[in-house]
């Protein structure tokens, strides 16, 4: 009898600690007998409108486009950084898909699940740094709470 | 080269939704080749205080025997539950393990993930009544951010 297709949903970011859930996502959630997996390594980027400063200052065209492109360099180094990590495992054979959202992290993640229809969540406890935490509240706690799959909340020892 | 023993710690309740917990960490974190799993049923009973009421009163010690025996039956129905479901998964082949723990459940559970060494953290995300969830706050949402190691909170779709 052939298995489902199983799509698990690895949100990552710039952090230590989503890198670490890719590795326990990989170790845990991917038995090597089941090749019906699919997982889909998600990077938000924030919108643009964090690039306008709070002061009301306009950016230049120029200075928005070097932040897009900077922007676009770190999803590049993320995306990077997570193949060291397939390599690492020995776990190239698995069936990747590699997606870039943009906007708010928690609403694009929780959107994802439901447009990809993940069955799995996967996503370390921190990531997007302090401050934006302590403003925004944390990206894990509102997925944990909204998100229409199990999710699983990977915290680095 | 023999694997390390993953140790699962399951958290049930009389909730329909932390079965479907159970179900989801059977059917995904646990691959039939990796026999090294040892999965650890946690229910957690009411401490005795709960038992005297808001108004001053004290109960007799019959009721209080009472109560013991109906929540140790409670105790006792939910492991059949439990038994139940790994029948019918043909999950009879898994090293389990039934705790009994008695207190607060969000701190029962974090402490029993210590104390137990648990790999993962599995629960429902709701459980534990409407009620006792808006007076306490969610038992899920506190050990997503306690608990010593990765937490998959399940929703029941």
């Amino acid at each position: 009898m052939e298995k489902k297709e199983r799509k698990i949903l690895v949100a990552v970011d710039e952090s230590e600690e989503s890198m670490y859930a890719l590795s326990w996502c990989i170790s845990n959630l991917i038995s090597d007998t089941n090749s019906n997996n699919k997982l889909v390594l998600l990077y938000v980027k924030p919108p643009p409108a964090v690039y306008s400063d709070a002061t009301g200052y306009i950016f230049s065209t120029e200075a928005i486009a070097a932040m897009e492109k900077y922007s676009m360099k770190l999803a590049d180094s993320v995306m990077e950084r997570a193949k060291g990590i397939f390599n690492n495992l020995n776990a190239n054979g698995i069936n990747i898909e590699r997606v870039v959202g943009i906007g708010d992290a928690k609403s694009v993640i929780c959107k994802a699940v439901q447009k990809l229809e993940a069955d799995t969540l996967v996503m370390g406890s921190h990531g997007y740094g302090f401050f934006k935490r302590a403003l925004l509240g944390s990206v894990s706690d509102h997925c944990a709470k909204h998100a229409k799959c199990p999710v699983v909340i990977v915290r680095q020892p």
